[in-house]
């Protein structure tokens, strides 16, 4: 069941894709929604509990483990999947998206960027050589290129230099990763903003370096849905047939069914996790606000037919309760549910894609969370 | 499995005995240690993980759950068991000493006590009668008797008016609980401060009265082990034999071997869920304070023969980052590893009176913590 980095392409329907990445830690079938693991952790979840919702793959974030406990640490622990307790697939960014979202005093140059932890203000560099060191020494089982990713809208000429920037840091990566032990992977990231121009230089020019894998990065920055499907659309086709192509930090449910119809096999995305925290639960009703007043008395669960206890076995007043009463558990309950719910999306689409029926699948899917929760006792 | 409430003494040893309490839902082995469900939630908890690391009751505390859920919004809902998920056995405090240490503007009168609400400042009365009621809407197993706890050191003239009003409270809720459904208990409290002749008094006039059980009030209040055990010692031969005794708000993995060794069956505290929300574990080693740089390169578990999968799958180095990085893992699992701790000593504690050797057990466990944790690599 584990092995050196594969991709199999199982089925399509249209130009959605059914495929099964094979790792060193196991198996990832796609398409597939990788929670994140920011800080060794999922937020709020045991990883066992993680693992019998059905995930395949976890999220880590070189930024954030890089800062803290530092990856010399993990690594003398004996990597991460110990370190963590999840003996499954990991896949870890650059650290590069973090590092312009949270450090400060960053400067971006051509060697690398340097930054002072947002944690104690301590300075450090990435480089692409440090990123790919970083992510051999946790012991990833597939590591992401060090790119830059810039805020949309902005200028062609700032898009241009952060895409071409990018490039320059995707053939150094690709040169460092050639040290990493037998069996990894590691992934370039098309970047090119909203620019159709510049992402197809991007997707060509990484094409031609070849990479295990394709990100599409830059989105779910702020842009407008449709100016997301349309980059997909554009990226997609130039991209090889026979790699997994991942979207970035997106997205909602809706999102992925869109993205997948449109090719894309791998996701990552804070919004089920975080929103959970925060008393926001995606279901197949469409999102509902458990903070609300009108769920104080409702005695029924959150979704009776889910297979997931968090959103079967509790009653929404109770949760509810939770949420108003500051206890942890209500955090518990909701990111598991987000996650369960995200993790079932993955696996009916897959067997959607199997049976060729994902366009009905999508229809179906939208049409419930059109028609709204279940109406107030 | 379930009946109306009593209590069977299986065996004694010296003054420790052990025995069973039938309730309407399910059985408590005594000496039991009972996790606070404080607001419904044992905090970190989830209720299949609490009654699996082997609690057969949880305490619910009537003052937090009066104001937030409400206990007619909780009976509305069928019951704090379903409205928790808890279909186990529930004790319920009477809601006195959280009124007295977490409520502002509190007036003590012969007729009850009023006060405002440390949430929102809302009035609220809470009177003999009205806190059997609240306890019997939330559907407790065992109710407690209003009384009034003070602070420790006091003069006698305020620990003797106190012990009176406790006790005109206890006929008063006496009388209240018998329009309780049948099959559940009702709990008087000793009370009496430090003075062994006020806690003469209170003893003697509780039996006078009657109860399901007897609790002893007024301790882990700030007074020194000795004075502790000294009152436990005087009160517990006044008390009658064939119903349990509870120590309240008691104690340290020492304070439980001790009391259990005079005589006591029953104990709550929150010590190991709130120290594992700070990092302490409660250990047969010890106390071991995870914070500790010491243990952040430690690829050892806490315990590694320990049932709890949280002290024996999970390195003392991760545990150290989760509480480091203030990651919500942290102090569940500390939660779940602290929990077990306490209910694995009443597990050897039942044992050892069973097999009438007690104080040998006492001593080696004394021992195993006199030793301390294990040396740092």
């Amino acid at each position: 069941m584990s092995g050196p980095f594969s991709f199999r392409l199982i089925s399509t329907d249209g130009t959605a894709r059914l495929g099964e990445i094979e790792t060193p830690h196991g198996r990832v079938r796609t398409p597939a929604f990788m929670p994140l693991g920011t800080q060794a952790t999922v937020k709020g979840m045991y990883p066992d509990q993680v693992r019998a919702l059905g995930a395949d793959i976890l999220l880590g974030n070189t930024y954030h483990l890089m800062l803290r406990p530092g990856p010399e640490r993990i690594a003398a622990l004996g990597g991460l999947h110990w370190f963590m307790n999840w003996p499954h697939v990991i896949l870890t960014d650059s650290g590069g998206f973090q590092v312009m979202s949270l450090a400060s005093l960053r400067k971006i140059e051509e060697r690398g960027v340097t930054f002072r932890s947002h944690i104690d203000g301590a300075s450090y560099e990435l480089t692409p050589e440090r990123a790919v060191e970083i992510q051999t020494m946790l012991g990833a089982d597939i590591a992401m290129q060090l790119d830059e990713c810039i805020r949309l809208p902005a200028g062609r000429h700032d898009i241009e230099r952060a895409m071409r920037l990018s490039l320059a840091w995707a053939e150094r990566c690709k040169r460092a990763f050639e040290h990493a032990p037998p069996g990894r992977a590691l992934f370039g990231i098309v970047q090119g903003g909203d620019d159709p121009e510049l992402r197809t230089v991007s997707a060509r020019a990484l094409s031609d370096i070849g990479f295990h894998g394709y990100a599409v990065g830059g989105l779910a920055v702020g842009e407008p849905q449709e100016v997301m499907l349309r980059i997909i659309d554009d990226v997609v086709p130039l991209l090889p047939d026979r790699h997994p192509r991942y979207l970035m930090g997106v997205g909602t449910p809706d999102d992925l069914v869109k993205a997948v119809a449109r090719g894309i096999d791998m996701f990552d995305c804070a919004l089920p996790t975080r929103n959970g925290r925060h008393a926001l639960a995606f279901t197949r009703f469409g999102p509902v606000n458990l903070k609300n007043a009108r769920h104080a008395d409702d005695w029924r669960p959150l979704d009776e037919v889910s297979p997931c206890p968090a959103a079967r076995d509790y009653s929404r007043a109770y949760l509810h309760h939770l949420f108003k009463a500051n206890e942890m558990l209500g955090a518990m309950l909701l990111t598991a549910a987000n996650l369960s719910y995200y993790l079932e999306l993955m696996t009916a689409m897959r067997a959607a894609i199997a049976e060729r029926r994902f366009a009905e699948f999508a229809a179906a899917t939208k049409e419930g969370w059109e028609n709204g929760d279940i109406p107030p006792l």
